[in-house]
């Protein structure tokens, strides 16, 4: 066997080193920062990877996953099915029938954990961050086909993005466990003679760590809580969405398999499926061993799993994203770039634009007054152009992953408002049977509370004509305030009134884009330079990668030694 | 008038640049380091501050507090009493009649100090710090008579050690909000091109914040949060403890005058009264524009604020405190110092030990054996010593703040455990109608959960016959996870027992001292180098100082302009 020729981790510390002070630095300096570059494209990540990796993939469809080191007693047939092709994955994943052997695992896993000092944490976790890179493609169809990302969406934000944010918080969770000293000589003059203690601070794992996944952002979404909780010494359990297992379950075999090899117990991550039919989160959630959970989903489920007592939670919700135009230089660029927001994956990125707000009175465009009615129309004009672009369309839409996100787009068409662009079926000559539809674009008055107070996921975008810029603000920051919001995006250009956007939203706690034209758009959130959900609104209550993202992880516990 | 020489907020800051700077490097640092000398005696604080300060607290005996310059509608007779002299204090303090115009005039509040900048702020809060320092008698005659404390202890717990412990919040919390820039230029390569983003970082407060008094410390306990706070930029309504509201309506009078001086709202912090028959604190906690609570005191009403939702909170309720017997070098120096621990402030302090676990075969010390219960007459002996000297006593043992304590003590002796120690009083030459109680040292068979498991604040220490030293740890660390501890004292001389206690007691967060003998004891917590509460058991869930402690004040707001 090759055991003796892998390094142990306190090499692996020393060879990841450098690569984690470059994210630290990065993190402080928030400038650009990419340790993985984005681009499927070109070589970088291997001159066949992608050919080889699709021959993987293909296998392992049908297939049982046995690529996992965890204890198991069956075969779960997971529920997966392509957006693209309507077709079941039809991939089995080991399973445990009964969570308390999960947490009894888990429970075991934290010994094992604690015995490596944060210097080998972090150099294993670095470690599998750089064995991630060797499967990107795998990991790219797997997220396509479960998803319905487009793949080079797919191979980003499952891949390098993920990647580069799971190391922001590897990074930033190193680095707040050695803001303080392991020990410390502490004297303290009595006059006469001085008092002396040896103190010492221990930064002790809080416990067993829940990662509940979602059925967009399989990796994305959970990387950072997983990498958080890992180097902070807590063990993992991550419960992926039942429609989209197969992406995450690479990433923890990779883990697991670098455990394995250093003889640590591959139970310090543990992957535990389940199906919509019978679900395990809620056991999971509620078991007492269970101390730090990591969500990513809906607002009723989150809504339970910030209200559960006992537990640190960490969750990504839904929110209402608004865009508030009063002005711009450029109208085609701007339209162009806010219709680029709303197609992108379909609108089903918890980023991504819906409540947009325009004066009835119009808007200036580089001096020019324009109507609301040829503001809107310029917007509908340009929805219209990329969802029928041939080349563009397809790959920017991609697939609808849910059957009910289709449906709530055909429901909404009938809630008698205005439509501006009805959805359309995209057509996609790659996958003929891909689950589509292009966004719909209704025109709401602000009446219709129950419409524009609330998140309608996927390509659902609300027109709404308002009495002025202050008017649009106002409504932003309320709904914002009472629903969440993840983003806003603004054009304007007067000073005075993008101080009082940016004031007035942050109050709402809700970050803010100004004026994006270009191939940069509001929905992405930067790596090492992006606060991801500000964690201050509804939307969520944590933050990618906050300091409290990862403290909350552990407790500080000093111990004092008499030296007399 | 002098208004005009009084230096603006940012010459504040440079003043006191030093002072922030020396504590930050301390908080790192974590070795001795006091800002504020400990010493009443000397000349430290001003020639004749002890005489003229005795003569301002009399004066203030029986009159209305004019000090504040907040609004009020009436003034409200406190029912703060002097444990010494059994007296009421008759102060009256101005209040508003409704939490509705408390809370109107914190919102207000939040603009006016929203317009400072973070420097701004700092140099106020440590400019108040320093002008604090100017009354640091005063506070202790006021802490003596409302808490019970001796003056040596008022004068150190409210004044020099709150004032470090202050500095230590306001310090951290500048250092928080300064660790990411607040402004960055971003500039991704895209091949051919850049994109370029302007990135603007806030970091913006939560909103009004609470802090809810204890009674028997009510500035040591409260001022960290308070000043965590209002550096953070939020709002502070300060509701002290009904019996003990002077020694903090003085810290609430230095800051508002300093900001009224430099013509900011003084309702930035406000001090809030209220009565045992109207309480308003309920009220104040479930406002839903206190975002932030700040509580010391039981865990009745500890939980309560814990479970409140859509609050972040900062709380330290009641622990269950061991000392771990094994063995030591010095038996007489452990029990001197043991019995000096419980009876510091008649065991009224949340650090205080109350369970003594020594194993039933005895312990080891410098090599010999003693018995179980010549250990325990040992402990005994040293508590009666030092209750009964005449010099010595008073002093340490203090007065008993609340008739509840006094009612416990005697309730807790007719439990049907072997009484080791009754419970006098102890004679005070300078107040000879103190309410005072010496310990009492009860036998606590194992078997009663009832004693064990519960805290009985004051006066009363059980003494807990184990198996043997692994069964005192286990049992120490079980009662902590499940009611909470702030500390444990353990005395071994074994290295492997030392470790074992380490590794047992963190998995409960709790802190442990080894061997402490002479003059220091577990009860003592040091600023800028003891985490105060670790927050990780039942005990509480915030701590004196850590990072989150601050940061949990603020949210992280990201702006992005488009430079394209």
């Amino acid at each position: 066997m090759f055991d003796t020729l892998i390094s142990g981790p306190a090499q692996l510390f020393e060879k990841h080193r450098d690569m984690v002070e470059r994210a630290i630095e990065a993190i402080y300096s928030r400038e650009f920062y990419a340790q993985y570059p984005e681009s499927p494209s070109g070589k970088i990540y291997g001159e066949t990877a992608a050919e080889t990796q699709m021959g993987t993939f293909n296998s392992q469809l049908g297939a049982p996953f046995t690529r996992l080191k965890q204890d198991f007693e069956g075969w779960l047939l997971a529920r997966e099915k392509s957006p693209y092709t309507l077709k079941e994955l039809e991939i089995s994943y080991p399973v445990l029938h009964d969570v308390n052997s999960i947490i009894l695992r888990a429970g075991n896993a934290l010994s094992s954990w604690k015995k490596t000092s944060l210097e080998e944490r972090t150099g294993i976790l670095a470690e599998s961050l750089e064995q991630v890179k060797s499967m990107f493609y795998e990991i790219a169809y797997s997220t396509q086909h479960t998803t319905g990302q487009s793949f080079v969406m797919s191979f980003q934000a499952s891949g390098p993005h993920a990647n580069d944010r799971a190391l922001e918080a590897l990074a930033l969770g190193y680095e707040e466990q050695k803001r303080f000293p392991t020990e410390v000589h502490w004297e303290k003059p009595m006059g006469k003679f001085n008092v002396v203690l040896s103190k010492f601070y221990k930064a002790v794992p809080k416990g067993i760590s829940l990662s509940i996944g979602c059925s967009t952002f399989p990796i994305w979404n959970s990387l950072p809580g997983i990498y958080a909780s890992l180097v902070t010494g807590n063990p993992v359990i991550v419960k992926p969405h039942p429609t989209a297992i197969y992406p995450i379950a690479l990433v923890v075999s990779v883990i697991q398999e670098i455990l394995v090899n250093h003889n640590l117990d591959p139970h310090i991550i543990q992957l535990a499926c389940d199906t919509p039919e019978e679900p395990v989160t809620m056991q999971l959630c509620e078991h007492p061993a269970v101390k730090l959970i990591d969500f990513t989903g809906g607002n009723s489920f989150g809504n339970y799993v910030e209200s559960l007592r006992g537990k640190t939670t960490f969750t990504e919700k839904a929110g209402v994203n608004s865009v508030i135009i009063d002005s711009c230089k450029d109208l085609d660029g701007m339209m162009q770039n806010l219709a680029f927001s709303v197609s992108l994956y379909s609108g089903q990125m918890c980023t991504c634009p819906q409540n947009i707000y325009i004066p009835k009175t119009g808007i200036t465009a580089n001096g020019e007054h324009i109507s609301f009615e040829k503001t809107a129309e310029a917007f509908v004009h340009a929805v219209q152009t990329l969802a029928s672009n041939e080349k563009m369309g397809p790959g920017t839409l991609g697939a609808i992953q849910s059957e009910n996100t289709s449906a709530r787009v055909k429901d909404i068409a009938s809630k008698g408002v205005k439509i501006l662009l009805n959805s359309t079926t995209v057509n996609n000559p790659e996958f003929p049977d891909a689950r589509t539809a292009s966004p719909l674009v209704l025109e709401v008055p602000v009446e219709r509370k129950d419409l524009i107070e609330g998140e309608y996921f996927g390509p659902i975008v609300f027109i709404i004509p308002t009495d002025s810029t202050d008017h649009s603000i106002s409504l932003a920051k309320n709904v914002a305030i009472e629903h969440g919001a993840l983003t806003c995006s603004a054009y304007t250009t007067h000073t005075e009134i993008m101080e009082k956007i940016t004031s007035e939203m942050s109050e709402a706690y809700t970050p803010v884009s100004f004026n994006l034209t270009g191939p940069i758009w509001v929905n992405q959130s930067a790596g090492f330079s992006d606060f991801h959900v500000s964690g201050g609104n509804p939307a969520g209550n944590a933050s990618f990668t906050n300091p409290e993202f990862v403290l909350k992880r552990f407790v500080w516990v000093g111990i004092r030694q008499n030296k007399a």
